[in-house]
């Protein structure tokens, strides 16, 4: 094996990344090097390419970015039993501490000193990537190779789709970013009867309409609640998932929600956000549950099992494929919206 | 109105039925009278029809059968609220007494007084039928009018899924009678990635591989034991429906489930089931729900909303439709299960 | 009988309240007149009194004020089932319409019409009241009488407390008013292994103490926070019971809680509340869940069954009983805040 | 260290065990040696003394018996990261394999592979015993010695109490050996109202009344479902914990229960158990929860906090204390029933 691989490199403490040259990662003893055969971008990619708040408080360069990732198995740490080289994975993203009252008790995605691959360790945007055996997961054979880096977003849009019960229900999704699209075709498959999805940018609500929504609307331009109202009547929505972290679409979707409802919020708002509490939860009854990440690993299970019975086909969501050298053009295509998942082949 | 109206009557203690003039019956001031529209046969039906044991102890001659139905509302008590004349309804089967602790904790379905239309009071094989307001289900306009009869089986099929939570998960249904077919269908649609269904009969497994089912195995003469081995791996089944009623597909179909999964049993043994329950229960850790009736009436909006998005397309398991006064072409084909749904129009 | 009771009257749209001579009222046929034998002060009852902002909103004098009772059935409307002259009972708040989604799927404590006792029909603080046949619960004879009344304060602790599964668990409740003084009771019974309460007022952090709490702070001089951490550590709380409606215990109280905990909201802030979402919610995984009514009436068994066995002392929280006439002296008590639950009797 | 040590060995295939020298252990780099500071007498430890079926086919003799346990870690693997020397700890004795299905999804104490602590290796009746990184418990200082190697029974009772959501409900426990005993104090410490306990030995429902029973019945001499009957009133129990194995306890325990009730099942039959799932499971409703294990150890928090915070009392249930050494004076009253736990210390 050489010792040198291409990566994307956030180098300086600025705007933007480099393709170059870097060193081969060594291996600790539960560690895993894997090749990187598929890999995709998440909105957290893009935050550190644009270098925005978050990322300057979280990421310290020079870094190798990404997180979602797809590869063989070519060299284990010597403690390592999950897996053999050869073997074709994907990882989880939490790196859980194990020892807090979290791991502890069977929540290791929530862990209280969880670190985070691609954020405060190297990422998998390179020829070759190191990930912990806590995190591996053995792909099935039938999934095809494309998918096998979005059941890490796909796992996050189940844990947010879940708690609704969605099977014949009424449901709001508000937001239609990758995790969005793909929460939509999951209410989908998961049997909800009635989806209706609030989206500013048109690529998305076309996209949004492909994967499984009955109906969409653009928030800028019309008025979500007036909609709630015209598609559900005055019952509303039994469930809305919450998957843009804007104020605004917080506020309506939770307002959208029939008494003795439930709302998951997945999006991330920059801000705090002003609740009526006592009209809008306490008076109604209502369950808000907040979702990061995936249970390790029966959400992995529940994401394989769709894709490889082809019960999900998230294909509409994949917009674009590229090199990874040529990173920038997803990058670019973030910051405009204009696309779903973008998957970058080393 | 006429005064004497044709309906399938049980008049004799003994095996059939006639197909007579009786009185157009009279309604109490919470009853509705309905024209019916629509009625389908339950397997309840064909025991009364038949004349076993269970029927025998159970219905007192002379008695008009038949329980799932739909109609025009023609009259109306006069305390009733909830619908007027002209209101195209359906009927919950369940009628709960309103005062015991079932009824008093939102259980009404498992009250301990329960009556059952065309059981315990006469049924909707007939032109008019006479429904409880506390029964009454208005139906939606965008449900086809041959399946709203069928939302009633339709329900139960739904509460023996719904524990599974089958999102993305591995099926087992044991039994693919009426409600089994609609349960492989409700399980398809609600997510379930893989579904094994096991039926001796032919007729209803070609049905089952129509309505959702991924594999189906013969019981009679395969091992169903090893088809979960080979499909699903020595993990077994997340979640069994237990649809049969038959001891060895109800000790099958718990074996099947993997550790920690979950059991339906909705399929009603004639006999006492001997079960091992250290080894199949408690070692295992496993859920064994009971399943009967519908919730009244969450259950029912979920079936509607189903329907009439087309989320659920039960057309293929309606096999055939008679004239009311063939029934006993329907009866004869229950007899010998080459039958999915009959529906019996007046 | 008589056709003049006394009773306590908002007269006029302005503060206070006057105990004046009205007429009997008369029933509908799902009604039940009863003979007032206990009554209570609620929280509502004194913003009514005080004529603050909700209050000027929702009640329109002259207005029979009170909503917590037990009394006699002395007279029943003529489709009456449940009850018979000469019962002891006590009444459901919540009046509910019986059609809406809510009524229909077992939630009629949050009907969408929902009318509410003392609030938008005439109360219980007077010689006779009016209940509605749907919201009647007949007392189990081994509660004692002065208890009975409190019976529906302490179904919105149960609600309240239910959702923390706190059995072994460490528990905050922000708030030591009635109904906070009673969750502390209920999370006590229920097996909480240590509870730490956040109130203001000495009189309730001392009555907080008497009833089951482990530790008491005062938000107004001490750091909440700080408690926790000295209490339980970097973990946190396992749950948290907001009965305050206070902005600041509100968000402390879901500060405190640990990632993948459970937040109870029952106090009714009156303006919005500012959450940093992302932090406290979403990263934490958390549940936040709005508590209204009871659940009917299966939070009433809970509530009677706790009351009957005495597994739940409630004594220590009646603080002070007056003759109805005297009802101003606990109005002046619950504006010093200087009491735990206040028993009126006619 | 010494290199010898005393220990209750079974070193013939045959009843009963000696107490004799045998080797210190070695451990490997991921266990722990402790001293043992005190161990209990579990009804698994009796089978194995008395050689019963069970027991002839799992244990290969020589073998040290026992698997509730604590002491002080006196040595630590190489890998091992939880503990240090001079720690004082328990261990779960759930062995789990770490990768199977039910190890993948959070649930390692069903275990498909899995191997018991004394059970599939040498267990800890003895002055030093080995136990697994993965099973090892840091016990909190506050708890009472004695009590420590009891938090592996207590937790199996919490398991099986947790499910019946005991707070203000009607309970009936079949069985009240040593764990029907904890069971009965955890229901109280939960907040049951009223406990009702079927036991045939004198003293141990002697001992069920002083831990928290509110009622006794001999269901040898007495008709346990008539003793419902008075007790509950035809509604029945809200919830049956089955601690025995009796089948006759199983059956009626299930019939005890009102419909849309919860029966947990704990006790291992030792034969087949024939059911009336019809009348007694699907018609009325009920959900049978196969109870094993503990939850690692989410349910060890549970158990730690019951104990440390004094909310449970066991030492009523710790009814003799013996040195190791005369470790057949507690298997002799286990024989005889005549006992609640009984602690072993080298």
């Amino acid at each position: 094996m050489k010792n040198k691989m291409e990566a994307v490199v956030k180098e300086k403490p600025e705007y933007g990344a480099v393709f170059k040259k870097v060193d081969i990662p060594e291996i600790g003893p539960e560690q895993i090097l894997i090749k990187v055969e598929s890999t995709s971008i998440c909105g957290t990619d893009h935050h550190i390419y644009v270098w925005n708040n978050w990322a300057q408080n979280n990421i310290k360069p020079p870094h190798i970015m990404g997180h979602e990732v797809a590869g063989k198995v070519v060299k284990i740490g010597n403690r390592v039993k999950k897996v053999q080289e050869g073997d074709f994975v994907s990882s989880e993203t939490h790196i859980p501490c194990g020892h807090c009252y979290q791991c502890q008790t069977s929540q290791p995605h929530i862990c209280k000193n969880l670190k985070i691959l691609g954020v405060h360790q190297n990422g998998v945007f390179a020829e070759y990537a190191v990930i912990e055996e806590v995190d591996v997961w053995k792909n099935d054979p039938n999934i095809p190779k494309d998918l096998t880096s979005i059941q890490e977003p796909l796992g996050n849009a189940i844990e947010t789709i879940l708690p609704g019960n969605v099977g014949g229900k009424d449901v709001l999704i508000t937001g239609a970013g990758p995790i969005g699209l793909i929460s939509i075709a999951v209410a989908r498959v998961f049997g909800a009867a009635n989806i209706l999805v609030s989206e500013p940018n048109k690529y998305r609500r076309d996209l949004a309409l492909k994967v499984g929504a009955d109906h969409v609307v653009d928030p800028a331009n019309e008025d979500l609640m007036r909609a709630v109202d015209d598609i559900f009547g005055s019952k509303g929505v039994d469930f809305t998932a919450e998957m843009s972290g804007n104020p605004k679409a917080i506020r309506d979707g939770i307002k959208a929600v029939t008494a003795g409802g439930i709302v998951s919020l997945l999006g991330l708002p920059d801000q705090e956000v002003s609740l009526d509490l006592t009209n809008d939860i306490i008076f109604k009854n209502i369950k808000l549950i907040g979702v990061t990440g995936r249970k390790m690993f029966s959400t992995w299970h529940i994401a394989s099992n769709l894709l490889k019975s082809k019960r999900l086909d998230l294909s509409p969501i994949i917009t674009h494929k590229f090199p990874l050298k040529d990173f920038e053009k997803g990058m670019k295509l973030m910051t405009e919206n204009n696309c779903g998942k973008i998957i970058l082949k080393p």
